[in-house]
């Protein structure tokens, strides 16, 4: 028990998070790093959260795979807008038992994985989570925690609750991060994009916070609609989620403290939108099943949009 | 010929343009104006054109209906976002035998014009025109110009090239203005909003010139769509738009100076959008025929929104 090693790819506000977590609870954890290499391996990281402040003085920092060493999970927290990167970085990482554990937004990624690597061990967590980077090898943790933990199978089959999950989970609780286990992770993946569509598409297109969405009938209303459409993709996969999920997450949301979504950060900070993960492949997945998701697809093209301008400002 | 007396209600880019062109040719004009009243009443209209400038130092211009005087034609070129007024003022100006213009955007002014006045003789108006106001009383003429204009008969039934028509024709072909007769007022209204629907509406959204809307292939893929929809709404109705006229518009704006749309012109303003003249009339029309415009509805809530938060600010 709590003797798995993990690598870490993408050291930012959630791998930097689960990671700082996972050494903190004296797990073997090794992370990679791009521009904060440096900084990280003189100062460490740094995690600020009200469940109390996380300061490891040294961390084993890397800036290549191939100077990683094996390890039992590797854990892939890039932003998915990297992901064509993971074709060059898995196989150095990959071994007969490794397990990947994909911590990203959207769906899809744990299919491209699979293509990559093969008859491998796939898991997918979904963290409801509200954290940032703030600085090198910083994070700021602003609330909640909890993953979601679910067992990729071909072609998103339900693998239910399986021994691999419940092994993983055993690490992250030692880490005091919740666990829920999910029996079929395309599910999941849908249910989050309930929440993720509406919000994300809208909070970076209108300017606006959740709250201010909320408070206009209409984009209440818009909102309740692209819900809708979610969950008629989510039918077209065979996954059924019930109208009370909509209201739950309406709910939810009205009683939430005004928040930024992910994406609308990203924006601000004129980095690369999650487009293809969050809305690309959840429409893909749906035009395959045959079901239109008009509205969501207005709002992939005016995203596509936004996010060539906002970072084409940048050059 | 050449005798009819005209009351312009809205003395901006649009009746202060054509306003001014019929003084200009020798008729009998009279305007109805508000913050430019004084204005105006001291030093006339102006409307540079690259037609050639136009002054009139002294204009009929007046601050209430109460002081009009009866005229043959009134033309209504308010913004429709003050459409709310009509009922005030139009009852002031209709005799047995006056006949209403209306020179606005977008659909239904017209029927709403006919609830007020009853049997009267009503024509619609469409601007194809580029031109602002840019200070009080002074008009700034870019390019275009033409009008097209179809009778109203009840429930927006083709009245087919009237007699009417022919007679107002000549009164502004007098002045020197370009003018299309319709046979069918509702089909040339639809077919406007083929153009006026997505290009209004994603300027704002997107914060974007016409050149740039295109230049980006989804989203010169979200107008073709928006098109699409604005036909099918128009077909709801038993207007037929061929697929030929899409692809005419879209070649049109591909060869158009990068162009900034009369409701980003507002917005930037921040003066009211005109959302239900341009969407949300067609959108009931639609829905009224059983037909589902989701792509419209979509940017009809996100206008609403942007509407509402952009001259919140202005308090």
């Amino acid at each position: 028990m709590g003797t798995r090693s993990y690598a870490v790819l993408g050291t930012g506000a959630v791998g930097g998070f689960y990671g700082a977590k996972l050494q903190h609870a004296g797990l073997d954890v090794h992370f990679l790093l791009r521009g904060d290499y440096e900084q990280v391996c003189q100062r460490g990281l740094r995690v600020e959260s009200p469940d109390g402040d996380l300061i490891l003085p040294h961390v084993h920092a890397y800036n290549t795979v191939q100077n990683m060493p094996d390890c039992d999970v590797v854990i892939v927290a890039l932003k998915t807008t990297h992901n064509l990167q993971l074709r060059e970085l898995l196989p150095f990482l990959i071994k007969r038992k490794t397990i990947v554990l994909v911590l990203q937004n959207g769906l899809g990624t744990e299919s491209e994985i699979a293509e990559i690597v093969g008859n491998q061990q796939i898991i997918g967590g979904l963290c409801f989570i509200c954290s940032n980077k703030v600085g090198p090898g910083h994070i700021r943790h602003l609330d909640y925690g909890t993953i979601a933990l679910g067992e990729y199978q071909p072609h998103y089959q339900a693998a239910g609750r399986t021994a691999l999950l419940e092994q993983i989970a055993e690490d992250f609780e030692l880490a005091g991060i919740p666990v829920n286990l999910s029996e079929d992770l395309l599910l999941a993946r849908w249910q989050k994009l309930v929440w993720n569509i509406p919000y994300n598409g809208l909070s970076v297109i209108l300017n606006a916070r959740t709250d201010e969405i909320m408070h206009c009938s209409e984009t209440r209303l818009l909102v309740t609609e692209l819900m809708q459409e979610v969950v008629s993709g989510a039918k077209g996969c065979d996954r059924k989620i019930p109208d009370s999920f909509i209201q739950m997450m309406l709910d939810h949301t009205d009683n939430m403290k005004p928040y930024l979504t992910s994406m609308k950060l990203d924006y601000d900070r004129q980095q690369p939108l999650e487009i293809e993960a969050i809305f690309g492949n959840p429409l893909r997945l749906a035009t395959a099943a045959g079901i239109n998701l008009s509205r969501i697809a207005t709002l992939y093209r005016q995203l596509k949009f936004l996010d060539l301008h906002n970072r084409r400002m940048l050059t």
